[in-house]
């Protein structure tokens, strides 16, 4: 069999055949079938395993082997008992905007399921990360992100419990945590440390997100302040790596300034 | 066979056993083992998956399947024939400064070894992306990116041959491109968009990183300006997910405030 060719000399593409070496069979069919999909509208069907394994003239475990590589990168997804067409991934903002207003920018409906709301005194990893003191309560919110009913992250919130000492009772967990600290207590942010990695989910994590668990997460740390540097809150936002990408923009600044002496 | 509990109320740490279900019995072995190499120093070897499945009273296939995803994860490397502790991530900063600084940083060595530089004219995709001149010449600079020796990724720049005419000849590969471009030509950046998600490694990809096919990567693409505002180049970076994190500071501005009046 052969296999197209994206190695043409600087296409802006990810290259993905070895120049030197034997090229996996199932990779192969797998590019075969990202070029089928990409002409494919989001939601259409694939054909099914066995008429792309007689097509391609490979072992039905070669195709399935293919399309788990292509689930996990989200071009894929199932749908039914079938395998449809995925949209893009989600682009979120990198920036101090709510997960709420990063998904209504882009024209999906925002969700958030409840999984818990406890309150604990602060440990002092807590306390060092966050600056809070050793000792206080703290809330922990942790929910079940949506986008149009489709289940995106999970997300933990760690605040203090004498910022939002109503949280328990006061605030509708299926709306925006930003704006519940915007509109009704008049806590604005000022800055945050964030830090973004790759992750496995965990057995507890893929069942409350609903994934397979060798699927890949972007694991999301922040730790943010108000207006006045105090300390307001520790998220972790674990969202599927097959559904969102971030982006930002970055601009010349004096610490990481490469140029010369504009602003 | 027991499991550490994690689920300390509020620990502010990845909370692993699911509530409800069962805990696949791999998954267990790994927490303790998790908890082994948190108590090793860098570099140090872990027990033999003999002794493992010994001391944990399960098959060695179950410690193996524990060992791929402790090191998919990056918490443990393969050195020799055995398996060590590995470092903490590596931690870049999402920011204009180059992957040769943000390495430095670190106290690590960084390095280059070149793959392939080549000139070609600017495609429809890639001056749509840019705003260069379709049919301007480009050159495509594809290097490995080290850092003390050890293969940490993958960078792809696309940049106007015009900009930097004698890239071929009078650039050292294995040195940064922004010290150079900075250095040598009075070329400044003044700000970038960049777009980051988990991919799967290619293939080729692997074979040039020396990474297993199924390691989770982290795909950066930035596209970056000069002082003027006029396009620059065009980056693809792959970075190893086991070996990476990004961190971000995020501050208030007028287009994510959720604040007050205050800038």
């Amino acid at each position: 069999m052969d296999y197209p060719n994206d190695q043409a000399p600087g296409a802006p593409v990810r290259s993905g055949i070895p120049e030197h070496g034997r090229i996996p069979k199932y990779y192969a069919v797998k590019a075969r079938i990202a070029l089928l999909v990409d002409e494919l509208a989001e939601g259409n069907a694939l054909p099914t395993e066995r008429d792309l394994a007689e097509r391609y003239e490979v072992a039905r475990e070669t195709v399935r082997q293919a399309l788990r590589d292509l689930l996990l990168e989200g071009k894929l997804r199932r749908q039914g008992r079938g395998t449809v067409a995925a949209g893009p991934k989600l682009e979120q903002p990198l920036s101090l905007v709510s997960y709420t207003e990063g998904v209504r920018r882009q024209g999906r409906t925002p969700g958030r399921n409840l999984i818990g709301l406890d309150r604990f005194p602060c440990n002092a990893a807590l306390a060092e990360e966050t600056g809070l003191r050793p000792g206080e309560p703290v809330w922990h919110l942790e929910r079940v992100l949506l986008a149009d009913e489709e289940r995106m992250g999970l997300e933990s919130t760690y605040v203090a419990a004498e910022r939002v000492p109503h949280l328990d009772t006061d605030f509708d967990p299926d709306s925006s945590f930003y704006s519940y600290l915007h509109d009704r207590l008049g806590i604005a942010f000022g800055d945050a440390d964030e830090r973004l990695e790759t992750v496995l989910a965990t057995p507890r994590e893929a069942l409350l997100i609903g994934t397979p668990p060798a699927l890949p997460m972007l694991l999301i740390h922040r730790i943010s302040r108000d207006t006045e540097g105090r300390p307001l809150e520790r998220v972790r936002s674990l969202y599927r790596g097959d559904r969102f990408s971030f982006s930002t923009r970055l601009r010349d600044s004096s610490s990481t300034r490469l140029g010369d002496s504009s602003t």
